[in-house]
């Protein structure tokens, strides 16, 4: 199993997250690119910690809005998007390149990891860029890589609600985000074990992923994250990075 | 002898000169690479259009400065300007291979190319992104580029005025910009068949240049850039990239 | 009658549209403040033309987004939304005292002039800055700002084709533009005089505004809002600020 | 005695400093504009909070460089660099008014505060904006603004050392910023109560500050902000804002 988590999300003066106790957690990074986070120091640290700890960098590809975190849908034209994108994962294989490693694949963040309008920029770009796509089994998104043939990874959340219908209950509402240590790890357990994941109504859901994603940018997360990593290692379950 | 000019400087909705004919005119295009001027898409057309014409992109790279137009100095970290240098090179590096053709050298914009104080994150990126440099003969940039085994070619300016000690007279100066089109036909001519220049004060200096810059953003520059292109095919002066 | 054009909407190197021609038309400056287009200096210069032609000056808002021109719908949380109007609102109005005049209304700019989601971040910032709004007759955002009883001043397209609803054709549609002069000069007369508009399908719609929009933007656009001006002068139509 | 202290230095998703707890202990708020720092919806919620605690809310004023904090100097042309400020100010001004207070005063931030090159522009904006100027005292911005009768408020910083002539010892140099708590009150103290400050070389310089200012952004910064506090108030020393 691969454990991924966004890093590199802060932005010149301002930081976010502990990159680093992060970097000793997760097997793959999603390094935010510049458009909604990101700057090009912190890309090539952050590349620079992950080449170091054999952990797979992945382009977090998002919206050019550094004031809204890439987390505000933007009525872009298609063509225009999946040129910023081209732009970004340019970006950091350049940067990646730089400290000896290289982008693995693509992730995209906020609101256009959920906007079905742009599933086809996201997939243009990862072909245009030769690089699979990291998303939620079952999204638009995984649909529309699969009818493009562009490789797709699933991931799952150990520590977010997910409705009967396979989908994660939206990050406002009341429960969206699970905290408790023990019911997070076990989630955990479950989707690296078993490939399930027990929806809000008792549901239990098949759910069969590359990677498990963890946060980082909340306080305790890290502790969480290591405690994941910690329960999957003790369940024999390998950790590395999706890609082979 | 190559001809060059800066291309895909508009942003967003602002575009700059007339990247079309100038693309019909010159041999290497210097493509803003979006954080002194150009945006994505602007950037994957030209190299499009380049590419359809046989003219060879480069990487026009410059301070993150829209509001300025890279043409006011910042005071940067050296590791910060030269990893956002490396970000646009690589930005521009992924568009242009999805049009099927690449980047093959760095030519620094506006203040970054006068910035003394800068020329090592320059020649740091441009081995880091493996790219040679184009700039003026003896430069501090060419100088260091030279000291750092970073391959370096030189450009004239057939519409400027040259000082006796081979530097240009400052912009803002008095006939520092030439706009006569016969006598910047014939410094054309020199530079590329006499590999000379006449300064201010009448002073005939060497001037082995590789490129001829041309500009594209002021009223008739482009019926100069296209008199100097044929007065140069008149006088049998095979015109191509200076990158083989 | 009120003629109003859009101006100031350059930013640093890039210029649009001809904002001293235009200011001999129009009777109203809607001045861009900076998030989309316009900057400091720009706008600045722009209410000082204004002033010196007895031009009266508003602020012209949008979304934070050079990259778009401020034509792409933002997904905001409206507070924040609603103090970005406020911000550039207060930037415009410093700018204006410095020049000796005054900010007297407040014109939303591309997708925030149509955005339904968003009229009560635009009247509560009009309320909070004391201003009237210049908008579509009938709009989301006039009915809004009537139950928020703040002013609301009602402007017409001549250049644009209505439906038969009274709305506009949207910018992309074939026809939606109208450029023939006699036409438009036909219908702007019969905006100031007659208070009507022709739809597509022929319906005469009653159509009161207090100003008509023109537009500087696009070619031929300055020679078409003189000859609006010009048919309404001839009509002695008088032209002044919709505002006393 | 006035205390202050940088504010609203966030910027979207990302915060800095602990905003409550300095607003707790200052008197005078140095509020980011959003070119350096802040945003719109940080901009009012900080001036909600000071008018509430009665700070007095003042323009902290930089150069547009979010990438770079505003420590970066930036070679300006002065009358845009005018223009910027003012645009900041007016911003302030309307998010202040829309809350029931007002801006008092403008600060400068980062390289700003030590350009020589830009006092002018600075002194232009605050005339233009009818706001006195906080400053180090006998710095270039101090003269200028005194030769051009704007008026002058002097801070001193107890946290940071000063060389004999009486300028600060440079951020990065070591020894430049003092943490100890006993002698950053003590210096408080000091230039409270006798007007003085102590050089790195012992000299006693006199140092009649109207404002002591705080930092917040930096670990232990709230802790310190408030043994100063405390330690004024137990040497019996007035704390309100420097403006009447």
């Amino acid at each position: 199993m691969d454990l991924n988590a966004d890093l590199g999300e802060g932005f010149g003066r301002w930081e976010l997250g502990d990159d680093e106790a992060l970097l000793d957690v997760v097997t793959s990074a999603n390094v935010a690119c510049g458009f909604h986070a990101g700057d090009a120091a912190t890309m090539r640290r952050t590349c620079a910690l992950a080449a170091s700890q054999g952990v797979a960098v992945g382009a977090q590809v998002g919206y050019r809005d550094l004031a809204g975190f890439g987390r505000r849908f933007i009525e872009y034209e298609l063509p225009q998007l999946r040129d910023e994108i081209i732009y970004q994962v340019g970006a950091l294989q350049a940067l990646a390149a730089a400290e000896g490693t290289r982008v693995r694949y693509l992730k995209p963040h906020g609101a256009l990891y959920h906007a079905v309008a742009h599933v086809d920029a996201i997939v243009d770009a990862a072909r245009a860029t030769g690089l699979p796509v990291l998303c939620a089994p079952g999204s638009p998104l995984a649909t529309a890589a699969g009818d493009a043939v562009v490789p797709v990874y699933a991931e799952g959340f150990a520590d977010r609600a997910y409705r009967a219908d396979g989908t994660l209950l939206p990050r406002g509402k009341p429960g969206a985000v699970i905290t408790d240590q023990e019911e997070v790890v076990a989630r955990a357990l479950l989707m690296a074990v078993d490939q399930r994941v027990i929806a809000l109504d008792g549901t239990v859901l098949p759910h069969a992923v590359d990677s498990i994603c963890l946060h980082g940018d909340t306080p305790g997360a890290v502790t969480l994250a290591r405690a994941v990593r910690e329960a999957l290692a003790q369940a024999d379950v390998p950790l590395r990075p999706f890609l082979p």
